[in-house]
């Protein structure tokens, strides 16, 4: 196994302008390695309550994904409920219910630990921590973080950072993170925190990459069929460290590709529900795209 | 003259978390036409109050811009307060005073009438219809418009825009103009009722150009320097529109060339208040700031 996540797995409730539908299948680690196993090898480390469907866990084990690390505890699996306005744009969160991931503790199996590739979801900065100290001496480590821990714990991320390769997160996170509204003096400031590469994801404007002095805009695939954003982000990650341990990326113009690869695969997700698109999808459509996305900001 | 523009000139009062400035220079057709002249001929037309200093309409002439168009009239200029919060996003409004621009009734001085380029901004639909009714044949005519108008004047504005071959809005305006929260599908809808090509301005995110059945992806150039973003639209609409009507511009690939030239121009203006950084730019540093835009989300 190259590439390990750590992170939810969740049962939403998702109200958009297209549709409502409850409790499907969702969270970060369920995106993020149904991404990533379109390039590489992907174990998981989560956890799910009793009511989390065997049929979900089929899905994964079908793609190969090494399920070792996801534990079924008594109570109820992560829950969240989310509607989404006109634009599409940031839900408003109608209810969350940790249930069983409130005392998530990640214990990483030891076939895993000499795992290459890691991928820190948005968990507890001290749970992102423990699975630092669990795994050896892994090739490149990334993670995600939210506003939530940005407010609340941020000397624990501090850490988690001087730690890390690659940070992915969003505009306001990146801007709340270094107390600076402007974009790029806010990701300088974040670089300096440890990170060797910060990727800001702006949903459907794109992603940017920031790494030294070197800037990369990657465009998100304007879609006519655009369902539910949700898990967008993770996806986008699940491609982008999939595309990475796959091919053992180590340079700019590879990691530029991982970026468009990312976006590629978060451009199918969100024309379904859930993981609907993603389940399905083929190499074949990845590559169509990845020429089409291409073709999208070349000026001739 | 080559290119044209009907517009505002104003005097703006806007306070960004980087300062406040009291009536500055302001307005659609001051940002469109500085912007224009670093690539043709253009000319103004426009109306200013008693109270509009002369030294503004010197700054114009400086750069060889038209004013026969402008005329003086009684009472005071058009003035807009607006406020930017944190993130320099969408400002609020604390105050539009049209003052002489209520009562602005475009006249095309004779010597215009043969123009072949020309740029409508966003004002009254009907006053855009009684432009276009005193141009003769013009090769391209462009225009913007608001969501006022969306609302307001909506059999007024489908009337002009089948006499338009580009449409550049915002991504809101975009949306409410189609009826349809999806970007790409409303884009159709819009070119559905006359337009050629459709550019929609997303601010910071850069901006999407809609042509038949091509889309081109243009990023907006990460900056250091963010002081002010008022005029970023109109700045990027000169540029545009002069690189096309400097170079006459008929093929895609131009095209596409002009939205970066736009790109390019409106980053240098959100980097002071007013025009005050546009006023003394030079064609060396567009052509550099070019180079590295290409760079910007060139996948090796």
């Amino acid at each position: 196994m190259k590439l390990l996540v750590v992170g939810s797995m969740a049962l939403d409730t998702i109200e958009t302008p297209f549709g409502k539908e409850d409790n499907i299948l969702g969270g970060s680690a369920s995106y993020f390695s149904l991404a990533a196993s379109m390039f590489a090898e992907v174990g998981i480390v989560a956890v799910v309550g009793k009511d989390f469907p065997e049929g979900h866990l089929d899905l994964f084990r079908q793609k190969n994904i090494d399920l070792q690390g996801v534990t079924r505890e008594e109570g109820e699996t992560f829950k969240w409920e989310g509607k989404y306005g006109y634009d599409l744009g940031d839900p408003d969160t109608l209810g969350t219910y940790l249930n069983v991931f409130e005392n998530f503790n990640p214990v990483i199996p030891e076939s895993y630990s000499n795992v290459d590739y890691v991928f820190l979801a948005n968990i507890d900065p001290e749970l992102q921590l423990s699975v630092l100290n669990q795994v050896k001496d892994p090739k490149l480590v990334a993670c995600d973080t939210m506003n939530f821990w940005i407010d609340n714990k941020v000397e624990e991320l501090k850490k988690v950072l001087k730690h890390v390769d690659i940070l992915l997160i969003n505009d306001s996170e990146t801007r709340a993170l270094a107390g600076e509204p402007r974009i790029t003096t806010a990701a300088r400031a974040v670089l300096e925190m440890g990170p060797k590469i910060l990727i800001v994801k702006r949903g459907e404007y794109g992603a940017l990459m920031f790494s030294g002095d070197d800037i990369f805009w990657a465009p998100s695939f304007p879609l006519e069929e655009v369902i539910d954003p949700t898990g967008a982000g993770d996806t986008f990650a699940g491609g982008f460290m999939g595309y990475i341990a796959g091919n053992d990326i180590t340079d700019p113009a590879g990691f530029k590709t991982a970026v468009v690869n990312g976006s590629v695969v978060a451009s199918f997700t969100v024309e379904n529900f859930s993981v609907r698109r993603l389940s399905g999808l083929t190499k074949e459509e990845i590559g169509k795209r990845f020429a089409e996305f291409l073709k999208l900001s070349k000026v001739d």
